[in-house]
């Protein structure tokens, strides 16, 4: 799956994709184009607008475009606010210290939110405390999760399905968190989980050979694994590779392919005429892991077993193509649970990235630069000096050390306490990082430890085409 | 390979895609595109512009669209006579009864003649007398063959790769033409085979089911192993089922892919905004299979080993596009043999298909079929009455019985004396198509016989991934 790294999404770049979209629009309907494309294309020009919208605070007016302020001027900031998030598969975007306004992201996108009745139908269902992540909204959207969970309660068959896109070697915290999750759901529903490495992907949108794409797969999926996922019911595979070993997956891709025209990609993925076929065929790839016959070893020629995708909410674009076409071709919708993104360490509006060792913890780090890189680098809710701390208390919602804490401390007691002496001064910014770096030094050694052990020989089983032991009837 | 069927290029959509095409390359230039992009782009604007003045007489001025004869209207024939040729893998577009001008479309498409000089090379170097199709200039162009000529005097390898579009089981004598010369070429060269049966293409393009296209792709193939190739030496290939069985396709698909983009086969296929992402990332796959590292099984990882393609020349913008790309990756260009059009039984100018029984000799015909076919159906160039056409005579030219003797007489001489007799007037119009029935008749039985020979293990064989015998260094 793509990171968001590319791109943009300004006032005035909205207002020109608008543009270009409402032409699109009339030109499908000119056309008497078949009722779904212009659905979807209309459907996309809504979300453009409501993210116009909330990028400028005003309507979208064709004759007046939009004052066009650097998202990172502190005016644009403080102006604004959250209002100028942008989200898409390629680009993540928000002034706001406080990271993305995810309710607003569920309204755009017309997706769901995760509420507490959810969270407890889901233990009531599985008998098993709700993951931190369910339990702090970091998972905090879904898509008809509640059929997934009809279907364990009347032991019908689902399976998982996430991925990766391998674009280097370096890992961060981050990146863990779906498969953090995933492996949660693979434990407490006990089924199947099939793991896409999109590195023909990566290969398409960065400066890679097919070799350093497939050799990034094959090295992430050892970080991967080192989350624990049971070897009897886990496939994990390289794009590039699977395509040439499965009599399934081109078949799907093909289908998915003939059901989604290039102005739908267009609408939905911003690809313009100078993009390469690849990228513009490639979201069928992405879709086709959605259909259980796209892998008959595990599922043979069964059509109608349900996909559960957890994803960061930024993957959402490809599934909501994905569920578009499903009917379309006979093949059910998969359900997805959305995460929240992973804040770099200088701050929630910035953009974490490989390239720069002090944006994250990256999973090779040792105790010593983990310590090193909260000490310096965590975006810190403090106050300037000890006596204003004390006298007025940090601020958690910006703390990056905080926001790590919610997404590694499992304790919720502790949690909270941190959270209510840190607020009220009593907890000071360098106590509070210090709490951090005892959650993650052993949390990256432990990781570091289990991926040791992960041989060649495990890697090559895991991407091995082969049965999965699962109790389908 | 598509089969000619769909599209059209009147004068008034010439004008229209010229327009486009300009709008296209001021695009590219004002972005500052790839050259070698805009280049394409350039090098597709002038051949639309040449197709424009050929089919109006005119150059092209964006002020003044042309007035838009319908193709088959007489006054349009006898006013602009052979100036009215379209010819893409889609469209096969002429209004002279003689067919298409063959050395304007050279002109149009930048290749070269297959002269003289070239068959009588040939013949010196494979020791062999020419086919009659290169005797005739039924392959009448080619690129870059010298090369494969010099590979071989050299001893070095090259393979052979034809392919067919699966559109449905019927195949009429006209599809066999490249599979008859691909079969004298393997067997005076003794070089590897492999034939691509594109179900893919024919299941987005047309309104079949995979199963359905698939279907085709291996009763297709029957008629084709009935042509006599060598098994050990010949490899033939579903896009469907070969995608999910080889190492390497695949791996060339997306490289083609990354290295092609959406205003290229725009420029090249005239694909729209409409057209679904499977039809617009295609061309890749009809791509691959020049590149010799597309079959591990056959030649290992070598990418070195040069590729020749026997093909109607309407096939010929993939594998423009293709040795535009094949530099740019690394791999030798393929070189190409082109073959005249087959015409229908009415008449050069008329399109045939496989929906209209009368518009050829099919495979399946039986000998009175034939019989009753060539004399109620193909156009003739006899005169109105016997007495005329034994003072005037009759034209071969246009005379479709006598064009179906040039594909497949065999005598050299008895056609020069059938061309003299028909054209003084001794022979008569039914004597002339009694010597077509008298060749055809034999040919399609024993392709019936050699057919009921295929049995599906032979099938099986022909379509099994394996190792061939040549012997490469």
């Amino acid at each position: 799956m793509p990171n968001s790294e590319q791109g943009c999404g300004s006032p005035l770049e909205l207002f020109h994709r608008i543009a270009a979209q409402g032409e699109l629009v009339r030109g499908l309907k000119a056309r008497n184009a078949a009722k779904d494309e212009i659905d979807l294309a209309v459907k996309m020009l809504l979300s453009l607008k409501t993210s116009y919208k909330a990028a400028t605070g005003e309507d979208y007016n064709m004759d007046c475009p939009p004052r066009d302020p650097a998202p990172e001027s502190g005016e644009g900031l403080a102006a604004t606010d959250a209002d100028e998030d942008f989200v898409d598969p390629w680009t993540v975007q928000t002034s706001s210290a406080k990271g993305v306004d995810y309710d607003k992201l569920i309204v755009r996108f017309g997706s769901s939110k995760i509420d507490k009745e959810l969270v407890n139908r889901i233990e009531r269902v599985t008998g098993q405390r709700p993951h931190r992540f369910l339990r702090r909204g970091i998972f905090f959207s879904h898509r008809d999760m509640h059929q997934i969970l009809d279907a364990y309660e009347n032991k019908k068959p689902f399976y998982l399905y996430t991925g990766r896109g391998p674009s280097s070697e370096a890992m961060h915290v981050g990146h863990l968190i779906p498969f953090i999750f995933t492996k949660w759901l693979q434990d407490v529903f006990n089924v199947p989980l099939v793991i896409q490495m999109t590195d023909d992907e990566k290969y398409l949108w960065k400066d890679l050979t097919l070799e350093q794409a497939y050799g990034y797969a094959v090295e992430n999926a050892k970080d991967i694994i080192a989350c624990g996922f049971d070897i009897s019911k886990t496939f994990i595979f390289s794009d590039l590779d699977y395509m040439g070993m499965s009599p399934g997956f081109y078949k799907n891709v093909v289908k998915i392919q003939k059901h989604v025209t290039f102005n739908q990609v267009k609408g939905i993925f911003g690809f313009t005429d100078s993009d390469c076929i690849g990228k513009i065929s490639f979201p069928a790839i992405q879709a086709a892991p959605s259909f259980s016959n796209s892998f008959p070893q595990i599922f043979r020629d069964r059509t109608d077993v349900q996909c559960l995708i957890p994803c960061a909410i930024d993957q959402d674009p490809y599934f909501r193509m994905t569920r578009d076409v499903a009917p379309r071709i006979g093949y059910p919708k998969p359900a997805l649970l959305h995460s929240t993104f992973f804040p770099a360490l200088q701050g929630a509006q910035t953009k974490m990235s490989a390239s720069d060792p002090n944006s994250s913890i990256f999973l090779t780090d040792t105790a010593k630069q983990i310590k090193t890189k909260v000490n310096k680098h965590a975006f810190s809710g403090g106050r300037d000096t000890v006596e204003e701390h004390r006298q007025f208390g940090g601020n958690c919602d910006v703390d990056v050390s905080f926001m790590y804490l919610t997404f590694f401390l499992e304790d919720d007691d502790k949690l909270e306490q941190i959270r209510k002496d840190y607020t009220s001064g009593a907890m000071l910014t360098g106590e509070l990082k210090q709490e951090l770096i005892e959650v993650l030094q052993p949390l990256i050694a432990e990781h570091q430890a289990r991926r040791k052990e992960v041989t060649d020989e495990i890697v090559k089983e895991f991407m091995t085409p082969r049965k999965l032991f699962y109790d389908f009837q």
